[in-house]
């Protein structure tokens, strides 16, 4: 079965994001899609990355390194249950729909966190396999976002300027085209 | 007196983004600086934008949009204490500098939860005072980052490609350059 996972964040289920992530829902399901939801803020999801994300003793307790202690976590099988919950959800995704409002030009922090907790060293990228040859490689993704301002103000020519400028770093690979709701 | 503050996000006492920290510390009480540090891990510094960040009633409970709800709380002194703290310490600072290891092209998320849930609307932007216009446009900020990669690989021809292109929306006005620490 086709499985798509929703990594959705906003904070009441009246918005205009919960209204666009149930649409996604309900236009996945019809194509044959099991979907996933990570609603964050339900889930109360922890942003920021320390140790508590990993089970067990630390490798170099003395001089922490996020990245180094999680890809042994990883391999040894101590990532924290919530973290090791969301990597089994995007293994099985072949398409991942983020959704969310535009807070500073890019991701609200809450799903920044899921980026930097989830996509750890070894499960989601190696430093062979990255880009073009990347682990998840065959995996589509999309940014779906609120911008709480109008498009021209996201032209080239507007206030804000090109808003394919700030979302470049945030769809390094091979994205599909963004879905920006103005 | 001339006021800095730092932002400061890493796990460990004894990393290189401390030793950093440590060194603008010094050279900037040298020079006259009264120096703040928010060190946010240590803080356990709220990355997550919620109703709890609002004190008393919301105004629409039922559609919670926050960045609403902050404006007008933030107008009628209803932020919650660790906000007030950190706006505070802000408006005092001629000079801010973000320190932090980058994660994923940009600021780590507890770092993007301080921009996302300090920067209200009303205290540091209005829609009419932005950019050139801006509230704070006197004031200077720097990114001092660690990349945890080598300075070849964030090149144009690099694997990661120029490292200017995911800094744009971080110093999307007048910034002083970047200091990158390969």
């Amino acid at each position: 079965m086709k499985t798509a996972l929703i990594v959705y964040a906003h904070q009441s289920p009246a918005s205009f994001n919960a209204a666009a992530r149930d649409v996604a829902v309900q236009a996945l399901t019809k194509q044959g899609y099991k979907v996933l939801v990570s609603d964050l803020y339900a889930m109360n999801f922890k942003a920021s990355a320390t140790a508590e994300d990993i089970k067990g003793d630390l490798k170099n307790p003395e001089h922490f390194i996020y990245n180094n202690e999680m890809m042994v976590a990883w391999q040894d099988g101590r990532l924290s249950d919530d973290i090791a919950e969301e990597q089994h959800k995007l293994e099985q995704a072949e398409l991942v729909i983020f959704q969310f409002p535009l807070y500073w030009f890019s991701i609200p922090a809450i799903m920044k966190g899921w980026i930097d907790r989830v996509l750890t060293q070894g499960f989601a990228f190696t430093l062979q396999k990255m880009y073009d040859n990347g682990i998840f490689k065959a995996k589509k993704a999309i940014l779906s976002f609120t911008t709480g301002g109008t498009e021209s103000m996201f032209k080239p020519d507007g206030v804000h300027g090109d808003i394919n400028v700030p979302l470049w770093p945030l769809q390094y690979t091979n994205w599909d085209a963004p879905n920006a709701l103005y």
